[in-house]
């Protein structure tokens, strides 16, 4: 068990969202990807929880979620949490990161220290994690509103990229933000040593939060704080009012926030993550001791599978039996009436496919 | 309906054997290539009847198989052949292809001209073939043993070879048959001109083969006679005895008889035989026109299927829908509780897999 030390209560802000595709067909609109047990034998959600728990340090987690996974979190996890253990923020609809922040930031109080996670990431090194969570609060303490920068170990174009500035204690200033650059650019940001992912995760006081987005998206503040104002409580569960939520034009913490604000910052941070984004990311974060075989060629293995030949296969199996010969980098997934077999770079279309559409 | 020309009655002999792995998941030991539905609508079997029928001025065919087989030809061929229309010959055991045909010889007259077919190749061209048939029949007349030489179009290292010798009217003599080459000697033989694939396709006498074996193979011959002169008969069906037939030692009509023999002929044919060794054998025998849906990049697909930016892919479904993402030259078969993924190169290894070997 690692902890981060700090005097400050840090409050957990668990995003769910997504649309559940690009792991299709296991992820799917009904039980998409935090919600699946992929790298080991816990959800990605399970282990999002995991990371912040109260014997960590932490406060009790705020989950902010879409209505159509409100039960699924509610009875999955009645068992492991009471509902004095987390408060669940029910979205009446899909607007993005910035307004489902917003509306945890609208319930702490200003002066609280929200820490922002995606709840279908992979983090395999738990002390880094800590360490930058240390190393943010220190920062946002100072009122900036710091972002996580995953240091990056390939030229991914799938990725938005953060340019690092003046230095700054623990961390750096935010020169830039940039847009999911194309392969060219991707290479020279590799290169330069100077960019590192956004990889979605935050931290900030709540109160600094509101007053930049005050300031930056004031419209999008005015409907927030009324669909909380004739919000309903259900328990654990908070249920914001959707007529006002629903006007929201739909925008990202990137976007409304951190590309606007002059205290942004950055803690560049190496802790072995993965968006667990495609089925060929899932195959790099398996570790080779987990739920899957692996081999020396490459090879990782769920289920009922025999592979000749192969190197750098992915194969993972619901109930029939996957026979593979001669294949390199390529991930077979059998679920259901579903059979997938892509390539590394075709698993970036799989959202694409009509299967992944009708789900 | 084209039809050879010929004033000799030419009986066809159906050679069903085979352990059917090669096209498993499909083809299994119980329901093997030949009866499989796989170019076109008809099985291999009735395509292979197709080619010899009456109409086309050939003699009632007498079907050698095995036991195991009995009942699949008996029952699921009974619609379209009557007791009348064929003879069955049931091997007590497998033995390779010299004691089969030899069951066939020694049940006709000696004079009776022999055309000895095997049940699991595709021909695409049927006049091509009725006319070697007819150049064949010419030879044999002459008491040659005549095997078809497939024109070959790659440096195949799966089939054996035979070399042309001394010209003959319609054919050749055989100057040498070659075991299954290396690559590069089948690179050779292919950049040679002088060799063709041995089909597996014979025309003698049935006198002619008997007097061979009988120098050659003195002790299969009368192992041979006793098993028929103890056979039993069911209806259309002759049932050798087991004991005599189960002493002999197996070995394939080459080895026992064409390549000692001094009267073997070769008649070349290029004729779109394909003898479906592997799914990519299948899969450069489908036409485009036909049960598969193929496209402009080489893909052909049977059932239900999703392909992405794939060239070359086969897939075939006998129910679970196959997406497929960025793949080139690779075979996908769904076929019940199991599914195959292989490489070209891979598909000459499918007998081989685990799962073919339970099958």
């Amino acid at each position: 068990m690692t902890s981060f030390s700090s005097d400050v209560l840090v409050h957990p802000v668990i995003l769910c969202g997504g649309s559940g595709t690009r792991l299709w067909p296991l992820s799917t609109s009904a039980i998409p990807k935090p919600f699946l047990p992929l790298v080991g034998e816990q959800t990605l959600f399970q282990e999002t929880l995991a990371r912040v728990t109260p014997d960590a340090g932490f406060a009790t987690p705020i989950i902010v979620a879409g209505r159509q996974h409100r039960a699924l979190i509610e009875t999955h996890f009645a068992a492991h949490l009471a509902p004095a253990d987390y408060s669940l923020i029910v979205e009446p609809a899909a607007r993005g990161t910035a307004p489902a922040i917003a509306l945890a930031a609208a319930m702490l109080d200003p002066s609280a220290m929200m820490l922002v996670c995606p709840s279908d990431h992979h983090i395999a090194d738990l002390p880094a994690f800590h360490g930058a969570v240390s190393a943010a609060c220190a920062l946002a303490q100072e009122d900036r509103l710091v972002a996580f920068g995953i240091a990056p170990d390939r030229p991914e174009t799938g990725y938005g990229y953060v340019r690092r500035g003046a230095p700054l204690a623990g961390g750096y200033e935010i020169a830039e933000f940039v847009e999911k650059p194309d392969l060219a650019r991707a290479k020279a940001y590799l290169g330069s040593g100077e960019y590192s992912w956004n990889g979605g995760i935050f931290m900030f006081r709540a109160g600094v939060l509101l007053a930049e987005l005050r300031r930056h998206r004031p419209q999008m503040i005015e409907q927030v704080e009324a669909a909380l104002s004739q919000s309903v409580r259900e328990g654990a569960a908070t249920l914001p009012a959707a007529e006002p939520f629903s006007k929201i034009v739909g925008e990202s913490i990137d976007h409304a926030v951190m590309e606007n604000t002059k205290h942004a910052a950055i803690v560049p941070v190496e802790m072995g993550w993965s968006d667990i984004g495609t089925w060929a990311a899932l195959h790099d974060a398996l570790p080779s001791n987990g739920a899957f075989r692996s081999d020396t060629e490459g090879n990782h293995v769920s289920g009922n599978a025999d592979l000749v030949d192969c190197r750098g296969v992915f194969a993972l199996s619901d109930g029939p039996r996957i026979s593979a010969i001669g294949l390199e980098d390529i991930s077979i997934v059998v679920h259901g009436a579903e059979v997938l077999v892509t390539t590394r770079d075709g698993a970036q279309l799989v959202g694409q496919l009509p299967g992944a559409q009708q789900s």
